[in-house]
């Protein structure tokens, strides 16, 4: 089993623009982070219904991805911004929330797992992942723990073709000098996927 | 003509290590952002006649790049920790130093010349490559003072498989939101080479 952060930056390195939350998902202009999840332009006033569908290398890279997923965790503030993907988890396998604010977790059928800390998330979801991977999704402060925890397998970037300048970098006040090795490279025209193992 | 920026960066969005300078071209760390311009690892006590030679997709990168070029432009930092290459100018064409210290300039058959500010510089490359295209190095500085002035028709960005964790930020401070489309992806090993048209 392998531990694969993954999450998609622009080409200055923010993960998210301006005022990203409940109500404006990747910030002001942060949309364009993800065109390559729904096969194109979009916006946060679009009904759900009227998305378009992943397409070409951006399917190819995220199907191969997510096949050998077991379990994964995400940040509450990513948790949040999604709107808890409507309240039910829509990926294969539990999602852990780490979330020092565990009194509103959801009950158990939704698929989610509230968890106070990094490490005791990663610790479930090894255990409920068993042989299979675990994905560490968004925000990027707990990829940066992950990564400083040096918890991380396999690093996937997805660089879209935007520069926001301002937001959330994904390495900001991260200290640490790591090795790592391109493992592939789905180029698309919506964004550019580079997969790293961490070397350890 | 087009004004084309290239430059190589950390995962984390680093041009340099720290302590970059003279002795030291890429800063503590850095040489790894180049291992694609050699062919492979080096270090900074390596003999020049030692280095490798780029190869595979890099060159294929590399060699397109330049293969329009007719002058190009960099900042003094960029040339002093080059240690002005041994003294004479090895691109094709006439390099333009961006300097406040023009008075140590050296003599025009060096194949340099010293520029008291980026737009001087810019006029007097655009006209020395007449229909070629005019390339502009680092520093990361330089690259933020085109983009941010509009002058940049393509951005080559060349990501190497290192997080270094400090160093010079190529959009450190950058606040401009810039839409690009992706022109073209090259990966090696050793770097992934992606170019972008900056959109008007």
């Amino acid at each position: 089993m392998k531990i694969i952060a993954s999450i998609t930056q622009s080409v200055d390195g923010f993960v998210t623009g301006p005022d990203d939350g409940p109500r404006l998902g990747l910030g002001r202009g942060g949309e364009r982070l993800h065109y390559w999840v729904f096969g194109g332009p979009w916006t946060y006033d679009d009904d759900e219904r009227d998305l378009g569908q992943m397409t070409g290398e951006d399917k190819v890279y995220f199907d191969a991805l997510v096949a050998g997923l077991g379990a994964a965790i995400c940040g509450r503030g990513m948790y949040d911004a999604a709107g808890a993907w409507g309240g039910t988890n829509p990926f294969d396998g539990r999602l852990f929330v780490v979330t020092h604010r565990t009194d509103d977790a959801p009950d158990p059928p939704s698929g989610f797992t509230f968890v106070p800390g990094f490490e005791e998330a990663l610790g479930q979801a090894r255990a409920a992942a068993g042989d299979r991977d675990v994905a560490i999704g968004g925000g990027a402060d707990l990829i940066r723990q992950a990564l400083d925890a040096g918890a991380v397998d396999v690093l996937s970037i997805s660089t879209a073709p935007v520069v926001l300048g301002a937001g959330k970098r994904l390495f900001e006040g991260f200290g640490k000098d790591l090795d790592l090795d391109i493992l592939d490279v789905h180029p698309s025209p919506f964004a550019t996927h580079v997969t790293y193992a961490v070397r350890r």
